[in-house]
């Protein structure tokens, strides 16, 4: 977390949402619901149970504090035990963290972290489907040619591009909007030795009133759930990375299909033909953390015994970095979709200025019953060849050659040269994609 | 794909699985389905589609040769459909592969390997399950030193340890048991376009063909489905890097709590105390391959427009590769736990090395009540640090106390530091588990 | 090693050069060492040290035997050292492997391996630089224009580009020539306890025998030269794919100032105009491995005690796949170059096309002493959006403003928009990066 | 840079050598140095440079302001400059920044950032490296089991183990003791254009200044110095990752041959025999989040053009990170060497605990030749498997033996039994460690 360069690596509202003060907010709630539980089950008298929560829910703790003193023990829950047992104080002060051990608190904290960072971080995502699926609707007939290797290929819509886009977004959400979390409760080896016949029913009582689901058992060193939040933020990460990569592609001063506009962002005073894609290249730096991030949580999936000697500890940085990285993306790919400014006079000019070289194949298809495939296909790529030289426009080309103009008219070679009339099922996809968006937001 | 090193690293039917054979059939498969399902739709002549699916049925077809000549397109979809269309002739030649892209039949190809690979893999891991519920079962109430941080803490049961190992393995089994797949058709920029109208009748009839669910629209730069995949393995591999490494730590000479055993296998006729355990060091080995191939396949998201100049190119090895290290993790873990004896007697000395100490603090507890926290404590590590150094035994030692033997008995001392008597859930959560476990099975 | 997969992922002699007759080589020519070297120590008789040698000079040892073999054992060598000593018979075959362990085998192969693959790897990065050294010289005042987050800037020359990447290839060779390799020998636990007093002579000859420097002591759990190879292979790749990242760039069909050319590759018979960059995308996807495989070196790299469980065995794949994604890397990159067009009038055409717009600050700066920083600026600015949108040429609009033509003539501001005047240092610095590497060369 | 878990996985002063306020310093070294450099070579006027540098100085800049201004335009370096520009005033502020990019600024600050880091951190790496050779020189004869795969092999020394701790320790030093560091200017697109022919000689002006090398040409696209510095941090890691993996495994309750002492850290008071490693605990958990940042810095290395579209962004991070866990790993293990008790003693009981059966080979051996290989070695494993049983002492079993004691005396088996007499050259390597690490040291 670095006030120089959060701005652009680890922008928008998840950032705090895994910061020091949401951290330490989840880890009180996790002490506090844990002694409400014990309260619930019996376990411990409730005023002392009240007496713990009311002191967990003061904004006064300091992790610098904990922090600095965590170092003994080697993780923050230990110290901000002690001080909320010094700030109980009394009789309740023996019921703080009773029964419990430092990695319940700090995975279950985890996981109400996660569960709250996920909301703006959908949120984000959200939006940036909504941009694209706008942009599917609005531009689905709006002609660009498709590229492959970036090369020119057959012709596409933007829209249809566009649709692409939002069916990689909407499955990103769909795999956030359902992760499985799970309160952890175990007690030093998993077994709540000292809740005695009440482990079970505390159990209960703390997944809900945290809201979390509760596990069969404790899962101290079974981390799947870890790891599949990493690996869809992994995936979502990915799929912006995709989307901004095409983005600052079609920017290019050289194909200038679409731009970001924004007040102060991008431009530069004294090249005004310069238009930084500002925020897609933001998004693409932060998605390009993801990938090695989640593979340090993967490779930390391996907790020896009833409580791993590193494998825990190392999850905490990759685990608050990959939300870090992965909503900066989501927040800078919502900002270039705001920003974005298309110029579909521009993607047909692009298209034309390979003078119908895309679609000469279906001149020669449109040829082949009449004179052959070969010789068809012989004369149309002399004529494309010398199209693409500039000497002349293609479909004059092919009407004044021999061969060819003898059995097509100029009129019918500029249709089958026109982008337009070859779209295939483009519009329909665009028109899929938006229904399954549609079904999935309502 | 080594033949000096596979059956260490790529053991198991999982390796064949995807394998140059099983990657061509999957190929010939889908141009197969694509010419029936043309057929299916009106497109193509229904006996040309049948001559062209009797040409796939070949098993004749070259892995070296087709990737010899795959060099030029830079994939092996071109130079196979060339051959098809040699083998196929006369007028049918003419629709091999018709409307299609490269692409289309490498990413179909993909998706059927992996449900074809993932049967064998989840077999394995399936078993592994069974094995992990057949120790939690027998070994309920075994009981064994709880171990944070390696150092021996409370007391747990051994079928407790294996009832977390059963949970993740039942975690990873569940992912992979729903992957997301789906048929791939788009020709050159996703449109369909020389198809027609009829795009999405024939991608229906590809998809029903291929037994693959059919996608909203064409996801050849929409690359989810194969991130999900990748986190599902890598998932699957870092369970089993912790299952094999907690057993590796247990058959440790000075732990020696369990041993594989299996003929010809890790034994030393020079060192008869000498029991490596080979299969669960295979395991783990493999294992650690995944979260840098799952990185790569995250990397490598980004497919920029209609299809990316690098990005699914560099997908092929990391996805075969990460099937082929997950597969042979699984294998040897399930090796390892066939192989796997259990010493409960050892595992009852290894806990009694410690005198004791792992329950002093019971003592302690029921000792607070009537001398004051403070006291307690003193008296009683006063005697756990004595009965470390081996002067005595724990509950003579707090028996002799003068402050510790006025209010309790040897027998009531003796009780409170039997292991046996503070598992605290244990058994129930071993029930929780092979519930879970069954109820899944069924 | 896929016959399907690897002309396009695994091209090049290094494939070979690390493939199982290649590692099945090294580990016999270790154990011929070995034998060897214990006979110039006096450790053994020389005859039976010479048969020894002799059995492993044969070529007829099978890869997939002695792989199917290493199961039980764990390691491929221990299979290997059976059947030597059975092909040795006699005496002598008591001698074989005498006093090592299969570690030492493994790593000391692991180093010729290394040797004997950089080979054919930095001959491949050689011609990489020899080719962009010759596009440096040629190109060195070849006007282009310079590209910022794809957007066009100031200009430069192609040999200035060419320039930054043989500086890259420059480095990457540099620290491949000179990698930090060492025998391996320490027996079971590394203080080569069955060869007595012996054991430092043994090490000796054994170094000197394989041409590998002598370790200081063995280095059978202190990974740090495997890491260092691992390191210099994934700089090697991240060079190659900035290269070739900006030759796919380059070949765009809007930029058009390079492409690829070679007989059967990349062309399309159907669409003349598309030329993909076969070689350069190939090079990218090989280069895109390296990353992940480097991480899981390094992850490998704690080795407990006097022999890891599993990091070693965790090694073997992706330092054998690091040799073969970078050689392929390197191969397909020199495969690029040697096919690379250059477009001189293009990459003019593509300066032109922002109208002078990106030069247009040199006019502000020559104005500014007469008519004041900002007048000039919105005076040169309003002329350059003018120019932009193609009312006309900018020199002209410059020209007739009454602001700046009162103080700048026609003919003056041409100059000062002219690209080749405004070159910087480019030229001395693609002089500089020959002259360093002719140095380098000799 | 977080203050909750910093002080556990960011520890030590390498923290704060790459906080913000040093990058802020480091940015603004470079601007200050770069007007004295134009100043040097006569480009700006001697006074305005002082002006500038002495504004460059001021230490009241704020990040935080910094870095909220640099999202419009996507690094810090801009917003800096303003604020300088600002500061400077008059006739002076024109030459602020004057001929430079930001990349020009932002890569220079990260190698004197890298320069400076390096300082703490090799002292701390320094450190650990004293303390190996402390306990190679004192415990060069401590006899030790060694183990292989976690099982007893064997013996070795103590001394033996820290000083191949000492090599690996010693490797990465010398590796972090040189890196390739150089600064950069390029201006724009990296011609140094807007200096007209003075490029090259404020470059060198530029780099003599900040005692940095001069590279041939700028490096603005050319990552290979970061590749490297990032290749030997992470050796570094692995190296710490390996000695403190042994160290938590040495420290386990069941070998507890050496343990960590420390005031307020590790211990229980409830638990007097639980001595938590924390300090190599925390070392592992630092060392392990480096093969990921390594992974991303080499997937970012391919910056197209002359300036990179996220490549460059996507550095900042992970370049900062990897200092800050390297470093925290380093600062770790010399906590937990400094802290480190061992136990030879104990070492012995564990060596003896498998009855001389690591050394029973050494009986079969002297026996051989009086009764043949395979006769010798049944009797001698009867024995040992009934010793390891725990029936009687194996040296009194073999001498009871009646093959066995007919040809050997009980006298002669215990000295064949006995570890300190099968060392092989264990004290001659721990010399060889000792002198190599002397010679470097002076």
């Amino acid at each position: 977390m670095s006030e120089l360069f959060d701005p652009i690596l680890a922008a928008g509202a998840v950032r705090d949402a895994v910061g020091d003060a949401a951290w330490l907010r989840a880890l009180l709630d996790a002490e506090a619901a844990l002694a409400l539980a014990e309260a619930d089950a019996g376990v411990i008298p409730r005023e002392h149970a009240e007496r713990i929560a009311r002191v967990c829910r003061e904004e006064s703790f300091d992790a610098a504090e904990i922090g600095a003193k965590s170092v003994g023990v080697g993780n923050p829950a230990a110290p901000l035990v002690r001080e909320i047992t010094a700030r109980t104080g009394g009789e309740a002060a023996r019921y703080v963290h009773f029964g419990a051990t430092s990695q319940d608190i700090v995975d279950t904290a985890a996981m109400l972290l996660a569960r709250r960072a996920l909301e703006p971080l959908t949120e984000d995502l959200d939006a940036c489907a909504a941009h694209a699926a706008e942009l599917a609707r609005t531009h689905a007939s709006t002609v660009q040619a498709g590229r492959t290797l970036l090369q020119q290929a057959l012709p596409v819509t933007f829209g249809f591009t566009a649709a692409g886009w939002l069916s990689g977004l909407d499955a990103a959400a769909a795999r956030l909007r359902s992760p499985r979390l799970a309160a952890q409760l175990g007690g030093a080896t998993g077994t709540l030795a000292s809740l005695g016949e009440q482990g079970p029913a505390v159990l209960t009582a703390f997944s809900k009133r945290l809201g979390l689901p509760e596990p069969d058992l404790p899962w101290h060193t079974e981390r799947s759930r870890i790891a599949e939040l990493a690996g869809a933020l992994g995936e979502t990460s990915g799929i912006v990375d995709g989307v901004s990569g095409t983005i600052v592609l079609l920017a290019q001063t050289e194909v200038a299909e679409v731009h970001e506009e924004a007040e102060g962002a991008g431009g530069s005073s004294t090249m005004p033909h310069k238009r930084n894609p500002v925020a897609a290249v933001a998004a693409r730096a932060a998605a390009r953390q993801a990938p090695g991030l989640v593979a340090t949580l993967l490779a930390s999936m391996a907790h020896e015994h009833q409580r791993a000697a590193a494998a825990w500890h190392a999850e905490w940085r990759p685990f608050t970095e990959l939300f870090r990285c992965t909503g900066s993306a989501v927040h800078w790919l919502r900002a270039s979709l705001e920003r974005l400014v298309v110029d579909p006079d521009r993607m047909r000019v692009n298209l034309d200025a390979t003078g119908g070289a895309l679609l000469s194949e279906r001149v020669t298809t449109a040829l082949a019953p009449d004179v052959g495939r070969l010789a068809a296909h012989d004369a149309v790529a002399a004529c494309t060849r010398r199209a693409l030289t500039g000497e002349a426009d293609l479909a004059e080309l092919l009407a004044d050659d021999p061969l060819v103009g003898k059995h097509l008219g100029l009129e019918q070679i500029r249709e089958l040269l026109d982008p337009a009339r070859y779209l295939g099922s483009a519009m329909v996809f665009v028109e899929r994609a938006l229904t399954a968006y549609e079904k999935k937001e309502t």
